[in-house]
């Protein structure tokens, strides 16, 4: 029988090579949001403890408590374990019952050992010992041992007066804590590759405000339903922040782009116009930055040449694109593990005005000049006209 | 023995979705780069062809063009290929020759086969009557059919008078032609980031120019040496395009900002600066964007507030941060991909003035106001006075 599990080891990476001010800070925002998460979760646990650059939570629901804390940001990997105290026949016993009830026959394995503080064997007593241990009790199991790459482990790791006995590892989403970082505006629309723009700027620490462009009457209705249903799903990865989504109506100006630019030019001047309505919000939130789901080549909007004639439009805030240098298969690939690719792929039509021949290498000065006919007053109107959903509160 | 190969497949992915127009001038672009590589690679090829959404590349050195291709951005994935007549006899034949040849005995397998044209047989045909003689053929293997996921595979493409017969699929670079998209000055550095970054954005297709800014007397004599060579890696994905590096002096702009800036400020006025001559080269090379290898978090000068501070700098050319929301482990991954990661890790000392307690949230109208005591009209002098080296010429 596997010894059973009594604590939850979650590893940070970067968080580590910080100085120790900044880790100290990290490190105590992580274990906050994980015991968020896990009260938001229903998961109980006695308490969490940190120690030698590890995060234990002790808990009688390990496997639980690894799914949703390897889904907090910062968490690089997690692993069920045994905690025992150090005495070395204590770690044989329980590292033997481990590999008995967890090893498949005929393959590979390895014991790994690590050891701080003060014990009267080393790291390579217990990875030797043990390995005999599991020989000898194994024996009928066909095992053979392979340091470099064996199929399964057990591995122990001695931190003074306790050991920690485990056998899996499983990845974490990594990233940094949230609020590591300052609050960034994300723009999401009903597609795929916005909120996983959002999620990576989020998973980089940052804390996000959303904002979607409800383009009606140039839109399916359900469209903004879908944005917002998007930002539901990653406000789920937020912990101890309010999240909210701005909706903000943008058939108006939309209205006048129709009327008085350029028709080929025409997706130029409305992400010219979502991205100061955007700023607009960044003052209000007192936000650092913006952060869009464009990709290099990706639609005619998102050439190299349009990319600087839409970004010019505002200055004072830097415009994040964590996907600009991704492939669409990437982006489909990451939309699926964080849970939004179901709500993209629902095919609304979005946005009725893009033209059949779009410009595909827009001239700045003539962008500039054409947008003198255009009312650019209609956007400070829409954004006071936003209705704001509040998706999660603080806890 | 495995039947010989006498072509290799290329596959192209987002390049399929894009209007006729667009595709055909990207297929003819990729087409193009692929020679161009097989040629730089003393590779022997007898023609290319594209046929019904596929690159075919005939060749006796099957191996050799797999490997040159899969690294020609815009390849997805490549396959070597025994090109037959349409005959479903001789399928079957090379079919099962190519299962005796390549498969493993106890293992599970599948034939899978596509069709365009008219043939006397249907797709369903190939693969019950493949995977019937393949079974009569090895009965002594053991295998069993997995159509799910198999271990193995024979794929059979029959276009009009011909098939191509395969086993294996190899990954490619993917992304999109270069050229595709337009120039983007690109600011290396001798770190791990930046090589990374601008390797995202020629892969979506952008064309590079090379910067990097020489810190001396701030720094070791070798650090510039180091960016250019890792812009040389760099160079070897560019083909059918000139490839140049442009050595700024930064020396004289830094030592001004040390003398006069607010100490804990040093790196955001360096980085300001670099962008501002950035954007001078962009001038000169008629480029649309600048390159950054910077991720959220990753040093004091990225917190998200000090991107702010930073990006302010500039105004009427976009900044792309193909990094910025990835974790500093997939850069590392990517950079041993690349083959930039073994420069990267001389570790140098490429800049002394980092300060111990740098300001990690910088208030722009501090940043703007302090900057006043700076002399810009350095910057031009320096670019001026850049040294370019010639990394490649257009073949």
């Amino acid at each position: 029988m596997l010894p059973e599990y009594s604590a939850v080891l979650l590893r940070y990476g970067e968080i580590g090579i910080k100085s120790r001010q900044t880790r100290r800070r990290m490190v105590s925002l992580l274990v906050k949001h994980v015991e968020t998460a896990l009260k938001e979760a229903g998961v109980s646990f006695s308490c969490t403890r940190t120690d030698f650059g590890r995060i234990y939570v002790e808990t009688t629901e390990a496997v639980r408590v690894s799914q949703v804390a390897s889904r907090v940001f910062g968490v690089v990997s997690v692993s069920p374990v045994v905690v025992i105290d150090s005495n070395l026949d204590t770690i044989l016993d329980v590292g033997s019952a481990m590999a008995a009830a967890s090893f498949t026959r005929g393959r590979s394995f390895a014991v790994r050992a690590s050891r701080v503080g003060t014990h009267a064997y080393s790291s390579q007593d217990i990875r030797e010992r043990l390995g005999e241990r599991i020989l000898e009790k194994l024996a009928d199991f066909d095992l053979r041992v392979d340091l470099r790459s064996p199929a399964q482990v057990v591995e122990v790791e001695v931190r003074d007066e306790f050991a920690y006995v485990f056998g899996e590892t499983l990845p974490g989403v990594g990233g940094m804590p949230m609020g590591s970082q300052g609050k960034v505006v994300c723009l999401i629309s009903s597609g795929l590759d916005s909120p996983v723009a959002a999620y990576k700027a989020m998973k980089r620490g940052c804390i996000p405000v959303f904002v979607t462009f409800d383009n009606i009457p140039y839109a399916d209705e359900a469209c903004s339903g879908v944005a917002v249903k998007q930002a539901a799903k990653l406000a789920e990865y937020v912990h101890d922040y309010q999240v909210k989504v701005y909706v903000v109506p943008h058939g108006t100006d939309l209205a006048d782009i129709v009327s008085h630019a350029p028709y080929r030019m025409t997706c130029l001047y409305c992400k010219r116009n979502m991205l100061r309505m955007a700023r607009e919000i960044a003052m209000l939130e007192k936000a650092d930055a913006l952060v869009t789901g464009e990709i290099i080549g990706e639609q005619a909007s998102q050439t190299s040449r349009n990319l600087r004639a839409i970004g010019g439009a505002i200055c004072d805030y830097p415009v994040l694109r964590p996907c600009i240098g991704d492939d669409k298969v990437d982006i489909e690939h990451l939309a699926a593990a964080i849970g939004t690719y179901q709500f993209a792929s629902e095919g609304l039509s979005c946005c009725t005005l893009p033209p059949k021949y779009p410009v595909v290498t827009a001239d700045i000065d003539k962008v500039n000049e054409a947008e003198k006919g255009l009312d650019l007053s209609i956007l400070k109107t829409q954004v006071s006209q936003a209705r704001v959903v509040f998706l999660k509160e603080k806890s």
